[in-house]
């Protein structure tokens, strides 16, 4: 049972663990944080939280378990905002899709790694933003990755994956570099794809027939380009290293495609669309 | 009013253009080929077809519309099998998703381009295959594009458009050149992706776990990688020059987006999505 929660950052993501544990009956009381004031009053008004404040170590105080939901980028500012602030049982975590730039965050922010920081990425959520898009079932059935490192108390992980696990999520832990590798993988991958798809088209001459033209299967593979640019910046310059190695190599490959296609080698084709598509079928089997 | 149509091919596509001709009371009579007799008893079963037969000079004797539904690499035996044994008065059209090779097919076969045949490209479908898959709707609302050539005949082409017409589409008439590139982009680029991805996933270490935190972005980024192996073989073939050029083109600006990546130039990145996400909102505002 969490005594206080301090929630910076109310929006889709933090807006729905508050909901999910009052749900669960696992919260007393909700703090919010933030810096637009309308969003805030909307979180009050739909009870995801009880009280706000827009200063970070007045919203933290005396709670026992800290979020932060804010973007990649602002939570360098946030971690130092709330040093000097924090309950002695105050265990910290975040929701941030890149782990090893904000582990480099809190050690500069907190000088030094702290004991009750555990590092987090909830696998959830949606096009939309907002507390109005956030809901207590976000988490039901997904992952959350739990990335400690050799500075972290085991205790503070314990009470971190009770709290996703009353959420009903799925807590696995891993290392801070394996997790944004996987993460370049199946998240920022495709979505530099599907962004650069659709740019080149807006790129080309004529382009407006060109997406008269565009069917089905195109409005679902671009679907993940009308996310928030911003938030999309920050994960790039957060996750570069592992990013930018892994694009690369898939343009080289692309390049191996495309010279497959001009020759003509059918076999080659056919070979790469059946095994794909049979790890595709593999992956949606596995969903159940 | 059709009398009598002739549907090479009995799957999603011809089935459909069946239904939705009978639907709408255009069509007298419909005869259906194909080589699979599971497939065919299906459609008469289904009141798809009225009768079938396995012999191409067979099925199309005595119809005044004859539609080609095949697979592109069956595309030349098909019109190869029906010269001699077409009426007088009968258009042949066709539902490849390339037109080039089409058309270079149709000319070899018959000894020259006949005027009566029409190339064309509904632009529909689904992951679905075979005659149960068939509905009267997947046409409606579609588009359908038409690439007549300096020898095709108007009156064709007025009765060719006529009966998507009838069956809800709209019809739009560019150059077999024009076509290839603008569904290049639009279609054969992205599931080049979405192939090249899963499988360059797939053939990753510890793959398994890789799939495991795929969200739900990936799943509707890679659903068309569970499309058919053969008939995107056949479609990379058939359009090879549009498709190796735009694949390349592309590789190469994932390269320099790498680069960009790499260097944390963060205002590129942001222009890039912002101009992507812009275009893919009024793509869908567009489709309202």
């Amino acid at each position: 049972m969490i005594r206080r929660l301090a929630v910076i950052g109310v929006g889709l993501i933090g807006g729905s663990l508050a909901r999910a544990l009052r749900e669960a009956g696992e919260v007393e009381e909700v703090v919010g944080c933030g810096r637009g004031r309308e969003n805030l009053e909307k979180a009050l008004e739909l009870g995801v939280i009880d009280r706000y404040s827009h200063d970070v170590g007045e919203a933290v105080a005396g709670a026992d378990m800290v979020f932060v939901g804010v973007p990649l980028g602002a939570m360098k500012g946030v971690f130092a905002a709330m040093r000097g602030h924090l309950a002695e049982d105050a265990v910290v975590t975040d929701g941030g899709s890149a782990k090893g730039s904000v582990v480099r965050d809190a050690a500069e922010a907190f000088g030094g790694l702290p004991a009750y920081f555990v590092p987090g990425h909830p696998i959830a959520g949606t096009e939309r933003n907002g507390v109005e898009a956030s809901f207590a079932t976000l988490y039901r059935n997904r992952r959350v990755i739990l990335t400690p490192l050799p500075e972290t108390d085991p205790e503070a992980v314990a009470r971190v994956r009770a709290m996703w696990e009353a959420c009903g999520a799925e807590v696995t832990e891993m290392s801070v570099e394996h997790h944004d590798e996987v993460l370049a993988a199946t998240s920022h991958l495709p979505h530099m794809l599907a962004f650069g798809l659709v740019d080149a088209l807006a790129r080309m001459k004529e382009n407006d027939e060109i997406f008269r033209y565009a069917a089905g299967g195109f409005r679902d593979f671009t679907r993940i380009a009308s996310s928030n640019p911003v938030m999309w910046r920050d994960i790039c310059i957060a996750n570069a290293e592992a990013l930018s190695r892994m694009l690369s190599a898939f343009a080289d490959e692309m390049k191996d495609l495309a010279d497959t296609i001009a020759r003509g080698d059918g076999d080659h084709l056919l070979e790469i669309f059946e095994r794909a598509k049979a790890a595709r079928d593999r992956y949606i089997d596995g969903l159940g």
